[in-house]
């Protein structure tokens, strides 16, 4: 294997782009980077796994690109903007035509972002894709989980639930529309709106686990609780037309892997989250707000599936 | 899975330390870090895949030890003060004595240089272990491949061919040399004489291909050849008692994983050499020197089997 690893890490190497603040990049024992002056370093790490992140029959530059893009989500909701990736590697084996087309939709979205790949390994294993994302934020105005307030409107940047429809259709076997499968292969991270919400946001999170879960973060790490109208949660029109109600709104509510922002505000700044939706052409909607308590209480209109104890209150009427 | 993988962090959490220049730790989307001012950064990002970068019947402590050893020995490569790193793990299923044997060894390793773990993801998949190390030198001064001179001597900080001792005892199904098996199981990054070398070396790299091979890389980088006598290549007791001379030098000469440094130096610096090999009490042997040209030249006295052109020449004569 060690001469195809080489190979494959010159074919890597040959195609990836560098920057002004890359002091050593592909090619040593590890990368020198130079981090602007008076800002905190942000780091996140995911690994994609075959089989598990996505179907097998996933589009091998699909596979490229959502490797950088959960990471790059993740930056995103912290409000950091992109710098540098480090990029690990595993494959079964050596395939040049594999490896190109990965990289495609891999460098594809790294170019958008101005993202320099540093970094990292090529071996031999189980298809694996494990990738760190490294960016910077002001210091001390980083979008953090712990930031919620009672009184904040809870938000939702982007839509909810198409990748989730997409997973269910392939897994029923049916075909699968073509919107939601560009959804679940090349989900877009909200970078711009990211970095947009630092000052306005209090708390942010990417939805990768499911919108309830993931908001349930939020709240659990700001000692808070949040009330949802499940009726109000973002939806594509791809998935209204492919499922019925009770079906969207299980996938908006509980489907992962969209990287939409869920984000808390204040009341105050309604105006400046809509205008960085319009700056941005990112669907800002607002979904529910902070309380006391802790939990998530999720409700529904239609079906006047009320949450114990909330029966009857209109949670957003001001 | 899910539950699963929260409750894996939380143990990950419960056990991880910290620095003061870590801002935010493991539990949000990214890390918060604050860099040294004035100082570079370097990231190295290494992954282990069961089979492949160690023996199925490996210690599981040994495994968690040697994901983060094989990225810090990246980093003493570079000269770079180790700081934080992130982990992303594979595992076939969430077994918690098996976490907790791996964090015994990963942990061990990182309190005794300080390492703080400050994010990452625990997935299902095959096991796989991809670790990302972070560092800092002062600008301008990491140790590279690309600094060799034509003059300077060739030195191995450490000890060679154990691992690979111990990696061939274990092919031919014999039992394996404890001592052996214990460098390969538990390499020592020589993050100490990484460090000190900034200055002193030239250029360096660890050795985890094999010596020849690495030392080629310098080479090629710096471009410029060396010649090495291989019969001068350092060797453990343990080594020398388990295998003839013959096996034995190629062992030292080709096997890899024993993360010894390969470092370059001008002659006026041996003492400054000597004293660091006394001060990290890590035995520094010169083992050759750069030369014109390009590629590895090795030869052995003992066996007569020169390098072409090079025959009855003592390259280490001064």
């Amino acid at each position: 294997m060690k001469p195809g690893e080489f190979q494959l890490i010159d074919v890597i190497r040959r195609r990836a782009a560098t920057r002004e603040d890359v002091v050593l990049g592909i090619g040593d024992d590890a990368a020198l980077l130079r981090m602007p002056p008076g800002r905190e370093l942000v780091v996140a790490m995911d690994t994609l796994n075959a089989g598990v992140h996505f179907p097998e029959d996933t589009r091998v530059d699909a596979i490229g690109w959502k490797s950088l893009a959960v990471n790059l989500s993740d930056l995103a909701a912290m409000g950091a903007v992109p710098a540098w990736c480090t990029l690990s590697l595993s494959l079964p084996d050596a395939d040049r035509a594999w490896i190109e087309a990965f990289l495609d939709g891999f460098f594809a979205l790294a170019r958008q972002h101005d993202v320099a790949l540093v970094g990292g390994d090529t071996t031999r294993g189980p298809l694996s894709i494990c990738v760190t994302a490294f960016g910077s934020v002001e210091p001390g105005r980083a979008l953090r989980r712990d930031g919620a307030r009672v009184g904040d409107d809870v938000w939702v940047a982007g839509l909810l639930g198409d990748a989730a429809g997409a997973l269910a259709q392939w897994r029923a076997g049916a075909g699968v529309d073509d919107a939601l499968r560009q959804r679940l292969d090349r989900p877009v991270p909200l970078v711009a709106v990211g970095c947009a919400l630092v000052g306005v946001a209090h708390a942010c999170i990417d939805v990768s686990d499911g919108f309830l879960a993931d908001l349930g973060h939020i709240c659990t790490a700001s000692r808070v609780a949040a009330e949802i109208a499940v009726d109000t949660l973002p939806c594509s029109t791809a998935l209204r037309e492919a499922f019925d109600p009770i079906a969207r709104r299980t996938l908006q509510a509980a489907g992962g892997d969209d990287y939409a922002l869920c984000f808390t505000a204040p009341a105050s700044l309604r105006d400046a989250v809509g205008a960085i939706g319009d700056v941005s052409e990112v669907a800002m909607t607002r979904v529910g707000r902070i309380v006391a308590g802790e939990g998530v209480s999720a409700f529904d209109r239609d079906d006047a599936c009320w949450a114990p104890g909330r029966t009857g209150h209109d949670h957003f009427a001001d």
